[in-house]
């Protein structure tokens, strides 16, 4: 798909020479297996059969603790779902998404101040401080720090993931379903599992690092590269058997509460579950 | 510092044996030079002479950009400062914080709908998906799974790094010097620089794994976990020259409003710069 089959290409659906005046041939970057770890990374929806035992999960979610947290705060958690039953549930309230019960273990990873919360009031002091915007985005900073750590991790090993946004369609209900207290909310879940080697899903392309790097002041993109990344984009999604285009769905994001899924009233079911915005 | 000195022991102050009934042995745990990165991770704020140059730095966004990103949307930019004058300022916007000027490069993540709002603006399209806090929430959580591999990608080219998530103690201010548009909000910023060899900092303790990993359903900490992990925690921050305890810190983080050190206003910095939260 790309002159040099590369890192670089399979990641920008195009060579370094081609992103942008300037830019660095690939062979001129730096390199090492962890950086080619990070751009092979794909969403892997299709699994084969065999565990991702508890050892292996141990080594991943120590992994994930080991991501920096705000003032060692630690404010997630993550829930390891196993359970078929319980696995079929979140699959339905998270967009019926069929491949949470294919992959071997569900981690749904959680915005957490119940912990800390407990531990004021064992000790009788306030947590009021968990009532702010401020508190309810460090948390979910914290928690997805730790799970591109668990992500980065499992891929390492030779895993599959694929993260899960959808659990915020429902969040309520799923907060129900692991028994989340008051301060705690779903932020994402990733699914873990072997994964089946005839998944055509591949690495798909991103902007332009033209158009996400910025050097000391913010620029609008440019027409042109937003072209660009269009052509490269597409060419993926037709591998795929897609024919979507990116602008059109960028757009298609933004337009309206409607856009949202459902998620229009994040900040009500965040009140109800204990974190109210302030 | 601990038993095996090993990867696992270094970041939970312990042997895995010692950190619950029936944990794995570290040597029961796979492992692989990836995962002993991820668990090497240490925050760095001391730097020596040397320059971050524009090839690693290309690399590393690179890998930043091939983290997942919710639709595919990357609703997230990464402002780079390098200016001398501007390094000054942001170091005294982010509350004082003197190792932004020493590193090489400081990367400020940004939660964005700027672009895809400009996009959507091109085409005679509203964009008012942007103002809900879901939509805020999305683009934090972007910004962060780019910015945890933007880390790990530095660290494996033997690069130091330290999240400042004071860009948030200013943000209004940062985002004018950062020239940010309506719709984009710094979310943190990454030091990155040669470490110094003689950086006392090492691997910090987390929780026991017990305490942030749940079996299917949440429970709450027990108070043997706690008091585990405050000697480790203790004794870190003693070789460190430190006296506090992760307990109290942690209590007083939740305290109240004046626990936010002027981010309680987060919610109403957010509205004015183009996401208000609803």
């Amino acid at each position: 798909m790309t002159a040099n089959g590369g890192w670089w290409g399979r990641r920008y659906g195009t060579t370094p020479a081609d992103d942008a005046p300037g830019a660095p041939e690939a062979a001129e970057l730096p390199s090492n297996d962890v950086i080619e770890l990070l751009y092979r990374h794909r969403s892997v929806r299709r699994f084969v059969a065999g565990e991702v035992d508890d050892a292996a999960l141990t080594a991943i979610i120590g992994a994930a603790q080991s991501a920096s947290t705000s003032s060692n705060l630690q404010a997630w958690s993550v829930i390891e779902v196993r359970d078929p039953d319980r696995l079929a549930a979140l699959s339905h309230l998270a967009g019926e998404q069929e491949f949470i019960r294919r992959g071997s273990v569900f981690l749904v990873f959680v915005a957490d101040w119940a912990r800390a919360g407990e531990l004021a009031r064992r000790a009788g002091e306030p947590d009021d401080a968990t009532s702010y915007l401020e508190s309810t985005l460090v948390a979910f900073v914290d928690a997805a720090l730790a799970g591109q750590n668990a992500v980065v991790a499992a891929e390492s090993l030779g895993l599959g993931a694929v993260y899960v946004g959808s659990v915020r369609n429902n969040p309520e209900q799923i907060a129900d379903l692991l028994e989340l207290p008051a301060g705690a909310f779903p932020v994402f879940g990733v699914v873990l599992g072997h994964p089946d080697p005839d998944d055509p899903a591949g690495v798909k392309p991103r902007l332009p690092q033209s158009v996400v790097r910025h050097r000391e002041r913010y620029r609008l993109p440019d027409d042109d590269d937003i072209a660009a990344y269009e052509a490269a984009v597409t060419a993926y999604y037709r591998t795929q058997g897609d024919d979507r285009g990116w602008l059109a769905s960028a757009i298609a994001r933004v337009r309206d509460a409607a856009s949202l899924h459902g998620r229009h009233t994040m900040r009500d079911s965040l009140t109800r579950r204990g974190l109210p915005s302030r």
